[in-house]
């Protein structure tokens, strides 16, 4: 077991396990984390009380989640030598600072966080009317003031829950004792990687590549995807700042590639299967370490047991200091 | 340590610690319980957890207010070789079993609980819109099926209470896995002791006898105490029906002293500081033997200290059980 670094600020993050990861979660998060690890003390959850929130109903597959989560998260390049992983149930202690935080609360600030009302308009097919996923922001921000977390890497939908986490600590602190460092939210400037249709990429709008994917699936996937709608036919020209393509080109392809694909769309010099070929290619090329590594942990899983065993213990042990703390300021230490 | 009993029917209940015990609380629940603690195996719990939701802003007594109604719970003749008597916070699982039922209880059953609006409405001097206090049920749920207890020994005003726990765990158990029996309310038809004015006995109307007050201190607040305002002089006749002090007369006096106010005060024959002396008298009686009780133990506050943790220890031995059930069910076993 590593040392955990003094001298270095701390992250915390976490990740609900609810499915097979696609390459959204990849760009979006994973690779963000990977190359913040030897920058930050970082404590990485897979938040399965929070997939709870949503996903109370059905639990049957919860536990191969967490383990193929896992999977993802270190062939992706997560190393547990450099950054804590770990399961948030098996550190009840959240489960403790929750139910503390919770009573300095107000109800108020939990209706008016942002995603509340606006998931709860927009899912329609799960039933979000429960007290816990009203209080699903109480419960991060006790994930990330048990680390006392210096910064939160998140996307920008989530910058209201960090900002709720400052004033949830803040008022410990005012309350009780000092205690908890003011968390920041941690912006990093990677494009957004739409879905196969342009929109958000999510598994349940089926418009995914997913890290279980073969180079020849993703490749009949990405000839399936949208592009800008204006080109129709071969020789119509294109316009590459609205295709979804293009923001694959962003993030997976060359300057080179780039540059000939902003001059020959536009002129229609190239059509789209020339261009999402390439793409294709260089995705492939990009995900094949990843992809390499996956197989070689999945034939591993009792390594991934005590991977996982080690990063709960070592996210133990400094919850438990915490709680040490949290419990004397609030005169709770017996 | 004595061993739990397996034949015997399981009772849970709790207390907040949020002050010196008064008259209301030994009549109101003390001597229930200690009456309950051959028949049934009892869970008796400090609810310290409960005391933040409406007295979060101010802990600085907490230790106390435990130390002392541990103390006053002794006195009162709860027997912690019989009794499993301990401290809720020391208990951390019953913070993991409350968020895990948090997720599967409808914001609109806590909205609709009659004790919610109410407290709401009339306690103007304490912040009672934070989010642990609407979820205030559903920790008393979890403190209640953590010991899979049959019955819950409560007044009338806790009833919906115990339903709501009820359906909670209904739903837990067909969501997931049949796990915990239904609780019935345990009513017991004790006398309502009201307060020194009428109203109901309570610390902050400033209407109490305390379990610290002297007799002579009795004597003098039990001399003030209301009597029915239709008898104003000596010579009016007066109603123990409507006089509060008739309603203390019930519990404490004799079959013939409660004859004789029945007839004799009806027809003015003795003083209202007549009535108010025998009641006084057998009062004192009844409380010595708490009273002397009270102040060996208040001698001994290192003994106090190991009644508690091994109280801690045994309800902890249950608690870890119940616990590794639900995570079962749940599929948060590992």
């Amino acid at each position: 077991m590593v040392q955990f670094s003094t001298n270095k600020l701390r992250i915390s993050s976490g990740m609900r396990p609810t499915g097979q990861l696609h390459l959204g979660h990849v760009v979006g998060a994973l690779k963000k984390w990977v190359a913040l690890q030897d920058q930050y003390q970082s404590f990485h959850f897979i938040a399965d009380w929070h997939a709870l929130t949503s996903d109370y109903a059905d639990t049957s597959k919860i536990n191969d989640y967490r383990i193929e989560m896992m999977i993802d998260w270190l062939s992706a390049g997560l190393d547990p030598q450099k950054s804590v992983l770990f399961v948030q149930s098996a550190v009840p202690e959240h489960a403790e600072l929750h139910l503390i935080l919770s009573m300095i609360t107000p109800l108020g600030w939990l209706e008016r966080v942002p995603t509340y009302k606006e998931q709860q308009q927009n899912v329609a097919d799960k039933d979000l009317g429960n007290y816990g996923f009203l209080g699903y922001p109480v419960l991060q921000a006790a994930d990330i003031l048990m680390y006392k977390a210096n910064a939160v890497p998140v996307g920008e939908d989530q910058v209201p829950h960090v900002e709720l986490t400052r004033e949830i600590g803040r008022r410990f602190n005012t309350l009780y004792k000092e205690t908890f460092p003011e968390p920041q939210a941690l912006l990093t400037q990677v494009p957004r990687l739409p879905g196969l249709d342009g929109r958000k990429m999510s598994k349940s709008y089926n418009n995914d590549i997913s890290l279980s994917d073969s180079p020849e699936k993703i490749w009949k996937k990405i000839k399936g995807m949208m592009t800008d709608p204006a080109r129709k036919r071969r020789h119509d020209p294109g316009n590459p700042d609205v295709c979804p393509v293009y923001s694959y080109h962003k993030i997976y392809s060359s300057e080179e590639t780039k540059q000939v694909v902003q001059r020959d769309c536009r002129t229609a010099k190239i059509g789209c299967i020339d261009c999402k070929n390439w793409v294709s290619t260089s995705l492939v090329k990009d995900l094949t370490p990843l992809l390499d590594s996956r197989k070689k942990y999945v034939s591993r899983k009792g390594d991934i047991q005590d991977i996982i065993k080690d990063g709960n213990n070592r996210a133990a042990e400094v919850a438990k200091e915490t709680m040490q703390e949290v419990r004397q300021a609030v005169k709770f230490s017996g």
